[in-house]
């Protein structure tokens, strides 16, 4: 069936494989009216370039993306933006023997059992070049929330067991630009070079490492998510546990809430500035699957890259128990480059609910056609 | 927007408020055939339901159900089964205070503030009562599944930071029928009764506790799920999160992931009895999105329910501070009577995509359409 | 699969068959604050009753609607409104004999070769009565669009061939009180009269007959419809003839415009009190698939009841050649019953479509968020 | 909203206007293990190339197609197919002084009202050139359709009022072959010439025709159709009037049914070889939504070509009243090349209904998964 399609008014279409001709994104249900130019989306895919760093794979890929719809005189029309990203970097021969055995913690097994056979150059669809179309689709929906004054942002949590110092305070105090600018993507930067340090030891090690991304969303407005089966959290839930590698989702306090009790837990409302706020944010922003005006936070649980260079048991298509030794270049871990995804797909999800929204209420859709 | 309805192929859509005539479901696009009687929903039923025991609310609700349309000569037709349980245990007055603040921890506020009023009798539509609908759909999800020999079991894993021991272990040596008799779903009694020590506590404290829900599903065969958004990960995360009170998500090994390596979390492929299986089941059941044979293993985090007896800081409706203390009826836990309720979203999420998986491939259609 | 939702933000479930417990339908997404009680259904669901006159069917049936969830004090909360139609005058052994052949025209045949077998009682969910919850629905869409000053109003066009007189007339020149106080349904009580003496002359000949039943939207805003598959006509075309019995659908000129002229089928713009109209309407109201501000014209054309007293050749489950003579009370006509189906059918469609229009663009968003 | 994406399991997304840098479409739910290339592609688009007669328009496109991803080594891979047709012929020139007025017949006001401006060179989004990606998909569909023995045949029944002799007849007494090789898709030559010579007439009067386009489903298996929405009458009739231009749509009979008699409108059921048959087909192959084993008989409506080059009244953007005279290259008749889109969409419709239906039934289900 049908899987490559996300969202309901803002909807995204992806496809492409690692080693085919391209990777791509249809943008459907954009507004019209966005000043939208391939720069913007641009910046977003540097973001998740490889060869960056030392820790992120040496491929030379330019990445460049071309708008091929939607656009007229600068703006979005609300017609669908149909986006393509040529593969330029194929050495397929690198991959000729994946195609006898499946690799441990990749997808070679699954997709042969459901599709009959697969494309096993680079992982085909199930490589991380998949996430090209979430982050080209995601620079358009984060320029929207832009212009409605709404900001989305990620960064790396932890690498391995090594987390920033207090990860909790929010968001206005985290040292953004740095996490931008380091190659780990976190936003201190002592604890990014012990990462680093981390990360050169799994290396030597033939091994690699696995880490956490959170997520920010500022000035949402309160009322937006559908109960009970689209609340904003279950389908945040989906968005980012729709990424390949993510192993767990949090909301809030997430895990550590499961220990709690309601007096710790409960966040207290107290009227500020005349505003309705809560003296504290436990909830992460959601209560009932609707946002209640305080910042959204959430975070997504990355596993280690199942490429690692040593010896590893598996079998073969004829059935064998083979010992394999993966080659090539592969990341020692994702998260660095798996942050600008984790932001890309909050801010399709925050936008295509804050659409949703809209038709909530009569009084408002009365005013909103002049009645 | 529209947020009552839940799956593709098998779908539910829920509706009812806590103080309403009744809540209900139907589901849409269950098979034809299937033997099926009241009988079966009501066994599901009356495994959420209050009054059981000294953790759960003294509420004497029958919740009967009817099913009022679908079946023909004790079989589904294949057409829509509507089911209904009337409410009967309404004492609306008790909520009448409710209506002038927004108690902490609920959603009150947001849904104020999404729809500009709200019931605020129970709840509404934010009660627990809700997933009534949910559990009626799972009964008839897990029915069908049993036919396909796949068996969906939840189970409560931890109480406050309670947990039971060696929580990994195969679901074949869980002591599920301890689970389904003692108060807290724990298939362990030791760990249950330190567990009902420590909600005696808490209910003497005037404060509530959180826990987890463990879910397995066997034998589910290999190749279910759709990449890349309909991965049945992040369909299940969905579902899950979905849930009232949910605030975290995992797959297999889940949040411990993101601080191991890869050639520890790597699961290793080994022929077994001439069946490709796998050495260890770090992943969940689930790679690239899709199964791969193994249990399904996936966990839920549940806050402390947030009605608790202590005094507590809010504001009431016309933006004063004010302090409430909470009347009526409350579980200190919801985690006990929760089990059903990830069960059944599990069993519903599992076979909506085990239905959408049959037109993976061209040569399984034309087997199937005798050419 | 699944069948029996329809529509996108104002969506609606119906379930049901005719000798079960009852008819239903749950409407999801109906904004917030509309004022609804179980008396404005009624007065919609009245309209298709039978019995009300000697062309249709003389069971007596109640049609009682009771509103299950969804309104408060009064008005819609925002969450799903499940409406119930019991079922009454259940006289199931007048069609035991069913159970064993197909009648022609009837889906007897299709439903046992969809789904292996069916309920044959009254023609289980391929009955008339499951239009129950279209009615209930559209009386709910119907409401919301008069708040916005937009009417939808069916009528019976023609009978037989008989057909009323001038019928591309505007609607204010259509005797629409007329329509509802005869047993036609046409707008006209000459015209009427000769198909009540058609129809007469049909049940002496023991033959039934079809009709069209045409529809037209008032004030609806130009912009309404989402090119290029979800066009307004486009989904009216599915609504209407989704509705048992219907065999074409035209909108504006239809089948005359394939042997028109562009110089004769083109409307002309010219501006009109300072807004732009049409000097003529050809397009029924729709140009692109979008609403051009004009009045949208439509006409669903309805095959004649097959169930007739007459002997028809068919065939038995068995696979023998037979001749059969249905019995009971059947309608030798559906159109005047079918009138305020298609009338609800496109208040929904038109109402759903609206609301999907509300995020074409941004500078709107920007202003319904208050930036 | 979103409204480039149709289907459920085959689904399609189609984006590109008529300036842009191209037209294409991404194709998920394709099932895996179909043997494709561009050449099966390029064999549907070629159909509807322009250029090829003296009633389609002179420009020289060659809408040479590159199939991006989705397959390997010359199969499907069960991936989204994108499929890619550069624009060539940019004259965008010619359609500047568009941009100020509001062509009759045309979407220029609409859209402009929809979404405050439009793309309009060429019709932008609302141009012919739409129907690239929907051809590019039928191609697809078709082609798996094939595999299954389904074969789906459209052709011109009528242009102007000029109609094919006995146009009921079945399929195989009409000459196929001819309407693929003759200017108007008119499966019989006489008439062909005939209404070549009629366009030669409205091409001297600067005037346009419109005309009927027939289609025709044979082999389809019985029981495919979701009731009571997803019938099948409903999905292709919201298919073929989403293709712009179509004004009417018929099943069977179609608007004939409304006039006609039960006793002469049923189809009687025969056995005929041991299979059930009906002795006719009023009913166009269709019963109560579902497929009953006949063949499916459809027409589309297609209004004229509403750019002819004679004087029009209409109103510019300053809502000044104007007169204008419409440039450039355009068909006098859009039908024979609309022929080859009917047909696409149909075939995505049959087959995206065809795969819905596999789960229809319980023990077939458990045959599929080996139980």
């Amino acid at each position: 069936m049908t899987g490559s399609t996300f969202g309901t008014i803002f909807k995204i279409t992806t496809w492409g494989e690692s080693h085919g001709a391209g990777i791509g994104v249809v943008v459907d249900g954009c507004p019209a009216g966005l000043e939208l130019s391939e720069t913007h989306i641009q910046a977003f895919l540097d973001r998740r370039k490889p060869g960056s760093s030392r820790y992120t794979t040496q491929r030379k890929e330019s990445d460049s993306v071309e708008i091929l719809s939607g656009i007229f005189e600068g703006r979005t029309t609300g017609t669908p933006i149909s986006m393509l990203v040529r593969n330029t970097s194929q050495r397929s021969s690198d991959y000729s023997d994946i195609a006898s055995y499946y690799r441990p913690g990749h997808a070679d097994y699954t997709f042969d059992q459901k599709y009959g056979f697969r494309d096993y150059r680079g992982g085909g669809r199930s490589s991380g070049r998949e996430t090209i179309g979430r982050v080209a689709a995601g620079a358009i929906a984060s320029r929207l929330l832009s212009e409605l004054g709404i900001t989305v942002t990620a960064y790396t949590q932890a690498i391995g067991g090594i987390e920033i110092p207090d990860p909790e305070r929010p968001l206005k105090n985290m040292d953004i630009e740095e996490s931008r600018s380091n190659p780990t993507g976190m936003p201190d930067r002592e604890t990014s070079l012990k990462a680093e340090a981390y990360l050169k030891q799994c290396m030597e090690n033939l091994d690699s490492a696995g880490g956490i991304v959170a997520c920010r969303v500022s000035a949402l407005p309160a009322g937006i998510g559908e109960p009970v089966f689209e609340k904003l959290d279950a389908n945040l839930a989906k968005a980012i546990m729709s990424i390949g590698a993510v192993k767990a989702f949090e909301i809030g306090d997430g895990v550590r809430a499961a220990s709690a009790n309601g007096s710790s837990n409960n966040d207290s409302f107290r009227m500020d500035d005349n505003k309705v706020t809560k003296t504290t944010n436990h909830a992460g922003g959601i209560l009932g699957g609707i946002s209640d005006g305080s910042e959204i936070v959430l975070r997504a649980h990355f596993k280690p890259t199942p490429s690692i260079f040593r010896e590893q048991d598996t079998v073969d298509k004829n059935g064998g128990n083979i010992t394999i030794q993966i080659k090539g270049r592969h990341d020692p871990i994702i998260v660095p480059r798996a942050v600008v995804v984790v932001e890309s797909m909050t801010a399709i999800t925050v936008l295509d609910m804050l659409l949703q929204n809209m038709t909530a209420r009569v009084d408002r859709i009365k005013t909103f056609y002049g009645k």
